[in-house]
């Protein structure tokens, strides 16, 4: 049991769109990623996912309108809806979903990053 | 789909030791509370219980150690694990675990909390 401390994590790495996880918690994990530029569209089918935005600004884009996250604020995407992160600038994000979860969902591509990575 | 604002949320109450819900994602919730003073020795027989320090300090006990964080750090305490949470001062915490897990698990007592309480 130990103590995570964010901002030492999210140090620890740079590249981008590249979810490492922090900690576990049953069959859930928590993950720090950096995002900049545009993501890709795809959906989770089977679960919903959680987006924590601990530093910059987050957008994310929907079928039908756009959200923008400031630090400090978090939205759950419900399973199956398409959805599109970017940021202008680099964006410090914590997600919260479960073990397994692909970060491109349906949308294999150049964005697919390794999964399990734990820092 | 909304954005939650954790400031604005944690603005919403002043009661201590009572966790308002503040999203769900699958069968798990995101929960914040507001602690001061000493809770009770407890543990959770069912289910790991992650805290996440958003302002302030938080000490929790264990049987052989103490932990402090500060904000912007977090921790997994598993399942089965007796556990005590201080602060001096007032602090204001995440908590992520499953829909119906009770704040003081098998410790029931003045400080038990009414469970699925939205904000």
């Amino acid at each position: 049991m130990t103590i995570i401390n964010l901002a030492e994590k999210f140090s620890m790495f740079s590249d981008r769109w590249s979810p490492k996880v922090i900690a576990e918690m049953n069959d859930y994990q928590f993950k720090l990623v950096k995002i900049e530029g545009e993501f890709v569209w795809h959906r989770h089918e089977d679960t919903d996912e959680v987006f924590i935005v601990i530093e910059g600004t987050m957008h994310i884009e929907f079928d039908e309108h756009m959200l923008t996250l400031e630090a400090g604020e978090m939205i759950v995407v419900p399973k199956g809806v398409r959805h599109k992160p970017y940021a202008e600038d680099e964006c410090c994000v914590m997600l919260v979903e479960p073990r397994g979860v692909v970060n491109t969902g349906e949308a294999d591509g150049d964005l697919t990053a390794e999964n399990d990575v734990w820092i």
